[in-house]
């Protein structure tokens, strides 16, 4: 997570971000990715830091906090990182691949960020953040319906539903984080492509 | 769930559930959907039966134990019930579809029985009844792999990936427990009618 918070969407009294910060948020990621949630004590986080306890709880009123900071980043990080990988010029079928592209090696990068970030019904104790973080969200799906109704309506696709469609190919890749494995045969990035392929398919108009 | 578990695939010195067990699977089942299995306890399940304490851990060791059985009665319900939802005859694209249509219903009907047949990493303490679990899941997983595989070897589809086309498939009906709300304007049914139709269009064969 390298993307500053910018002023524009930062909740009130919500300092940017510095580098100590990010740097916990990160290390805080890390555990949770790989001990889980539930098992991270906060003891944990500033041991792997090498930071003191208090230190810590000057910086994060609570573990949920450190959670609820991960997700808001991860939020605006996630629709940067996208939004750099859609092609300005191109056609709607090779903006849709980028997309997915960019969305599966943003999750596989960050896999605790990316569930963070894809939980848009978790609940932050800080309401306002908690509304910014889902209108980041409702933003990237929006993206997408975005570009699927550009194909449309530039004739390069059937005219397919794009909320649907758009919804169909968000659960694949939301669902890697149930079976994907960083060692197995294909790449995140790969499966995407895959399925883009089965999609895209289906959804390129047909010449006659 | 009410299909008896068969002989065949029972864990040693497991009884065939009676009447009561399964009574008492639907109520949990029913309490973690509306609570959450975490704020659900013993005595709101004993309570929501109208049974005591005692006769509860008479028949469970534990919550996870009520869960556990959930999931076990669960991944053999499902298997019938998809199965006897797909046409003997007609195309391979009918039988996709009709697998589809099966899975939401059976998710939108049985939800937290589904989520708990769906996780297939979820760890039992019983370990026979877990491998059980584990191989009804790959049973139905497989099915749909089996359906598609027919489709290309009778030049119904395009040679497509079974394992990845599959995994898409089942990828849309596992996220709609993330969004998906029997209050919204599409029954589950729909829903996987409308990825039917997206998914199956890009793999039906095109005659020139």
């Amino acid at each position: 997570m390298t993307t500053a918070v910018s002023d524009q969407d930062q909740p009130p009294g919500e300092e940017e971000a510095s580098e100590r910060v990010r740097g916990l948020l990160d290390i805080g990621a890390q555990l949770f990715a790989e001990k889980g949630f539930e098992a991270t004590s906060m003891r944990d986080i500033s041991q792997a830091a090498g930071v003191s306890k208090a230190l810590l709880y000057h910086h994060f009123k609570s573990k949920d906090d450190i959670y609820a900071r991960i997700a808001f980043l991860a939020t605006q990080h996630l629709n940067t990182f996208v939004e750099e990988r859609i092609p300005a010029s191109g056609t709607a079928a090779e903006k849709v691949r980028a997309y997915m592209r960019a969305s599966a090696t943003f999750f596989a990068e960050h896999r605790t960020a990316w569930m963070a970030a894809s939980t848009a019904f978790w609940s932050d104790p800080d309401r306002h953040r908690m509304e910014i973080r889902i209108a980041r969200r409702r933003q990237f799906e929006t993206r997408l319906r975005d570009l699927i109704r550009e194909g449309v309506e530039n004739g390069e696709f059937e005219p397919v539903d794009p909320a649907i469609t758009g919804r169909l190919i968000l659960s694949g890749i939301n669902w890697m984080h149930r079976w994907w494995s960083p060692d197995g045969e294909r790449s995140a990035q790969q499966i995407a492509d895959d399925y883009a392929d089965i999609i895209l398919k289906g959804m390129i108009r047909r010449t006659s």
